[in-house]
């Protein structure tokens, strides 16, 4: 049964995409329904109808209508939800910027990441130093800030946050450990 | 110098992404400098300073402060100007629905139209097949409708459109000669 709202998010637990929806329906203090879409035994009929295209979760039921795309999900709360807490600010300059830094994560971190995992050898060299080059700019992105945006949790948190479950295979594949004691990785993750 | 509204944007007459903040600003009524970015002589000081993080054109500065990302300057001038024609819809489903759209071109169209180019043999005949699904899934987003949102202009048909000045490529790598009258490519391209 759908939440008091009318959301229901077909998702699958272990997925960094799915968890930017659920991090921002609970900072927004929505109620859905959670359905789990047990991708290791195939896709659901309401799966692959709600997402003919990309055939992926997350998938976001708004009075049985599908949004699809995690950012393209959580900039629809904005719109559809606006008396809910916010996650983009209100200034359009500094609405660009956390559109820009969520695009960057979305582009960069989760194929940089895939790669790491899935290679070997030279390959997997390059993805670390491309990683390590990542990690950096955000770092230099969130600068002395407790969050991307200021001092308030926003869209590039969202966005982000979910890949520090990967802190492990960065913590032994990229970063080793001197540098890590100041990166954004540990600063997100442990914050 | 910049327009009158502060705006200045850096750009190269070939980009299908300049093309596409060009056309914004013109559906806008936005008057702009325009500062051709010549790529083939390498990079603009400007140019780095602006993008430090991609290097890319489009950049659009307005009163100095640059953006980046031809979708993100789009909505970024929704936000800036809220006084000018809009190429968003007001509804939030409808919004949503938009940007799933733009976004759909900006990751199948670019990447798969280079393969096509670049590549020969059996990989162009793969980037061939996958064209030919993509625009045929434009097209049933398109359906009946004159521009992608409905009645009028929008994000979509914004984003979609400078890659019209494919079509040559198009006819001769994908489509061939019965599909190509039905397809989403001609009607953007001709309507």
């Amino acid at each position: 049964m759908a939440g008091e709202k009318g959301l229901v998010l077909l998702d699958f637990w272990v997925s960094p995409f799915g968890q930017r929806v659920r991090i921002a329906l609970a900072e927004k203090g929505l109620p859905y329904e959670y359905v789990e879409e047990d991708l290791m035994a195939g896709k659901s009929d309401r799966l692959l109808r709600s997402n003919p295209v990309h055939k992926k979760i997350p998938v976001l039921l708004h009075d049985g209508r599908p949004v699809n795309e995690s950012l393209i999900i959580l900039q629809y709360l904005e719109d559809a939800f606006p008396d809910a807490p916010a996650l983009l600010p209100s200034d359009p300059y500094a609405r660009a910027q956390a559109r820009f830094w969520a695009d960057y994560v979305d582009k960069k971190v989760y194929d940089c990441g895939s790669r790491l995992w899935k290679l070997k050898g030279e390959p997997q060299a390059q993805a670390r130093a491309e990683m390590l080059e990542i990690l950096k700019t955000l770092d230099g992105a969130l600068g002395d800030k407790p969050f991307f945006g200021g001092d308030k949790f926003g869209l590039v948190d969202a966005a982000f946050a979910p890949f520090t479950a990967w802190n492990k295979v960065f913590r032994v594949c990229v970063v080793g450990g001197s540098w890590l004691g100041q990166s954004v990785w540990v600063r997100v993750a442990y914050s």
